[in-house]
């Protein structure tokens, strides 16, 4: 069994809305040294086959990530 | 300047709802070698001042994070 782990970003030049307002935010509370805040998502899962690695980029391209604006990256341990 | 890295997921105990709609999903499409889904946040930012790790850890408690039902890991790069 492989635990496997995939990280979903958006893309360098897509607006991040959700680490602008992080950003907003974290200055508002006083941390003026933030900066370029970037929000993404982790998914965890045990994986029971073969190939965990192939199978997690096809689960990115069908499902998981929005190649349009986000990118992926998948970490078999 | 640090890169900080705060990865927020649900704590163990807790209802992961995301998790399990993803994990229903990726069964519905014939992966059924899926199980223990968790979707958790990756929040990626600069931080420019003293002490990344400490002030990162603050920022969860104060902000990133929901402490009653989700835990964070601080990495700095």
């Amino acid at each position: 069994m492989a635990k496997v782990k995939v990280h979903v970003f958006l893309k360098p030049g897509v607006l991040d809305v959700q680490g602008k307002a992080v950003e907003g935010a974290l200055k508002g509370l006083g941390w003026s040294g933030v900066s370029d805040v970037r929000v993404g998502k982790l998914i965890e899962f045990d994986f029971e086959g073969a190939d965990a690695e192939a199978e997690a980029k096809r689960m990115c391209e069908t499902l998981l990530a929005n190649t349009v604006i986000e990118s992926y990256r998948v970490e078999v341990a």
